[in-house]
């Protein structure tokens, strides 16, 4: 039994690893985040299935939570400046008019318990405090989540409720979750390094 | 061995139900939250923490992420008027000024951790999208966590940079947070039933 799960963990892994050869070929994996991936992916215990490593985004929604329906007015990996949300803002028409920080986030799958718990704790103590085992079934999925965000509506049915001086504040601020993100980035590194070496298997 | 596991968790439920019945008699417990702890801890494999039935807060802080150095100017568990709100904002002198629309949270220890798995479904299934196992140790620490959030910066320094239209906008998205808040509390009520009724042990 412990010999298949073994097998289905590393069927698994080699599916997803597929997946992100893929995604790198078509640079759709954010670059700051590559040397992370390859880390994890080298401890036989883990596979990295989706991440970002932060980002700003303005999108609208019909309504709040309606994420099925929600359309990407701009995305960035780093801050925009005034002119580029200025530009992305003509494109504003209708419904709720959200600006986000989001800071990084992982999802992992580790081959066991033992293993889940060890990505906890790394994602914890690299300041990911939001992290947790998000399933618990066939392997154990565990998402980093760091808390550093802004969440702000900015207007609804077309209209756009904030001014040139409010938006550069804005910006201002989704510039500090975006540098906070990136410390993040690099205490996990810092903790991957120590744990998984230390942990290390022959 | 799994016999003490299961005293050591009847001794942990016994001193938690105990810190509830206190901040229950100094009513600092949400009363909208109150009939699902005790749902929940009426089910011998669970045992409450802590909660918040979802909040709107008005906090100024040193820095972004320094959560130690806050300090609340306002908190809320319904929408404030906008007279409120503005009375509140004459507390404000320095830092950053930010204002929060939280959804709710529980934190569950469960017995073992196929209870864990039982408490993550029911989660989930209540629309409590951020849920995860947050420490696998002694007990098994579930966080019930909904997505629906504001986190919004006002100021800094001691300037704010929002007027009255923008905050009865604010407030208004506000109270969707709250709204949606309520809604996911009943729906987090009905699976509880559901869920519990049927896995009820002898």
């Amino acid at each position: 039994m412990k010999r298949n799960t073994k097998n289905s963990f590393e069927s698994y892994k080699q599916r997803n690893l597929q997946k992100l050869q893929e995604a790198l070929e078509c640079h759709t994996v954010d670059t700051e985040v590559i040397s992370l991936l390859e880390r994890i992916n080298s401890d036989e215990r883990f596979v990295t299935t989706s991440s970002c490593s932060g980002r700003i985004v303005l999108l609208s929604l019909p309504r709040l939570g309606d994420k099925k329906e929600a359309f990407f007015i701009g995305c960035w990996h780093h801050t925009p400046t005034i002119d580029d949300l200025k530009a992305a803002l003509k494109k504003y028409s209708m419904g709720q008019l959200w600006l986000l920080a989001q800071p990084p986030i992982f999802h992992i799958a580790a081959r066991d318990l033992d293993s889940a718990r060890l990505l906890l704790t790394i994602g914890f103590e690299a300041g990911f405090k939001l992290s947790g085992i998000k399933t618990l079934q066939k392997h154990y999925l565990v998402e980093l989540l760091s808390t550093e965000r802004l969440d702000m509506p900015l207007g609804k049915d077309g209209i756009i409720y904030t001014d040139e001086v409010l938006l550069r504040f804005l910006l201002e601020t989704a510039e500090t979750v975006i540098i906070r993100s990136k410390e993040k980035l690099q205490r996990l590194d810092q903790k991957l390094r120590y744990y998984l070496k230390n942990e290390e298997r022959d």
